[in-house]
């Protein structure tokens, strides 16, 4: 299978300047240890709150002029919702956006805002539901992660931190579908081949660990990968991104609820940023996975901030009282 | 009286590389209004927290190597503290820090996490104590604001702001002792002389606005500024910085407590970003004194992000139960 070059990611990053924002690194003296030390990409401070507008932009970008004028259809868990409906209004395309039923009324609420008309499916069909708009309406579908340009355009996020940090010695992403840790893992390991990167997932949606293990895809029930409060985090890998996750990374580690619902609140204390529970499972990695890392720099993707409110309160109520 | 420079800007700006972070401005899509946008400027993702750390490494890294073997030395109402705390261990200088005894626990035990000697004074007295402590020392004194190379480095952030968007209509930034404000008007006056730079202050630490209107330095008795929940405003102007804003600001804007407090609550629900509320008053003008601002981009400092947790946590409570 052809995987998505260091040239298409730079490529995707002339497309999406001055619509995604080019997060810098943050330094957490908080969290220095005597071998390494870490540094935030915060994707959370994207306008739509996740590195999803990078893929969203860069496959709306590429489309012709033609069949932007049909439109455009996703379906998400969340926050691509958001960054496809973002980006469509930003290039002035009708956006029909198919959403999980059991997604946050505040993601739900968010993209109505955007101008986007919102669908609402049981998370095993959504797909089915978006694919069947798209073809009744001859719109073109954008995918979450299943793409090329998506993937590509994920991946400038890796870019910029090879371009921050030459001397990364790891690099921690979460995975869901694949797409972030593909693109991430693509421009990383050609820029700084040296690098470990590894896919960060919660232990309650591990199906990428087992896949990665067994060198093949490996399907967790959707109801057990519901479980995890990192609702970002509950798709699986495609064929496409398995094959880059299986070339590119180094392993995958896993976190455990409680170890992502405190590393929401350091980041929140500390680091001054709100993460959702999907975002944080990368520093909490680099928190609580020490063993496994390299020593010296370790940059970690905090990949969206949509938490639900009385979550984040609720949290940080736990955070004030111990 | 001779004002800083856009050349010592640009110096400071050299200076800072890679100890002060790169903020990045950050688009509002929630806050649009059909005449106007919002752009933050996040320097509550610095090192420390906040602004401080340019001016102060500025400051320190001019300094010739002898004075900096005897120490630094600095007072603040908290966040300067750290700034010179963290600026002072990078450079491997010794650091004592004077802190207000009003000051919230948080900022305390960082400055001191930082590895810096801590002593604790009455608002009223810390300017002394400081003073006594340095003559006594041989050590250097690091003003917050009353200083042209704190004001240069602080200015740095208006240096990245004309950078970033050169379109800027108008810039709105926190004054306390004006370091800040003084810094950022001198380089977005240079570079974008069309942009309106707006000061802006709580309500119940007016003083800046008493004397811009009379054209000289009105004081406010301490026990009235300290009645702002906006910890880090409650300083006062020198004849320094006072003679920046006199020259260079276009007007001096006021907010109410319950606009500071409920601005908390967007910037991190809708922005994903911890603000004090000191950090939280010029976006809080960009939403509540809309009559005075010229169309078009509007830029809003958040100054900093070292809130007191459980403020933090009653502010978000009361947005999710409103």
């Amino acid at each position: 299978m052809r995987l998505v070059s260091v040239d298409e990611v730079r490529a995707a990053a002339e497309r999406i300047r001055g619509v995604a924002v080019r997060t810098p690194l943050l330094a957490c003296p908080w969290a220095e240890r005597p071998e390494r030390t870490l540094w935030l990409k915060p994707e959370n401070l994207q306008p739509i709150g996740a590195f999803k507008v990078r893929g969203a932009w860069n496959a709306l970008a590429v489309l012709p002029e033609s069949e932007r004028a049909a439109g455009v259809v996703a379906f998400s868990s969340g926050n691509h919702a958001q960054a496809v409906a973002y980006a469509a209004r930003a290039g002035g395309v009708p956006a029909v956006i198919v959403i999980d039923d059991t997604a946050p009324a505040l993601k739900i609420a968010a993209t109505k805002e955007l101008g986007a008309e919102v669908v609402l499916a049981p998370p095993a069909e959504r797909a089915a539901v978006a694919r069947a708009l798209a073809a009744e309406r001859g719109a073109t579908l954008i995918p979450p992660y299943d793409h090329p340009n998506v993937i590509a355009g994920q991946g400038t996020a890796g870019l910029e931190i090879a371009e921050d940090r030459p001397d990364v010695a790891s690099v921690l992403v979460p995975i869901s579908g694949g797409g972030l840790a593909s693109g991430i893992a693509v421009a990383v390991k050609a820029l700084c081949p040296k690098a470990a990167v590894f896919g960060v997932e919660p232990e309650l949606a591990a199906d990428t660990r087992d896949s990665f293990k067994a060198g093949e895809l490996v399907r967790w029930p959707s109801e057990d990968r519901v479980r995890t409060s990192a609702d970002g985090l509950r798709a699986e890998p495609s064929e496409l991104t398995f094959a880059h996750l299986t070339a590119l990374l180094d392993d995958v580690l896993t976190v455990s609820e409680a170890e992502i619902r405190s590393t929401v609140g350091e980041l929140a204390a500390r680091s001054r940023i709100v993460a959702e529970p999907s975002g944080a499972v990368a520093p909490a990695a680099y928190l609580h996975r020490t063993d496994v890392l390299p020593p010296g720099p370790c940059v970690a993707v905090v990949s969206g901030g949509n938490i639900d409110p009385a979550l984040f309160v609720d949290i940080l109520r736990e955070r004030t009282h111990s």
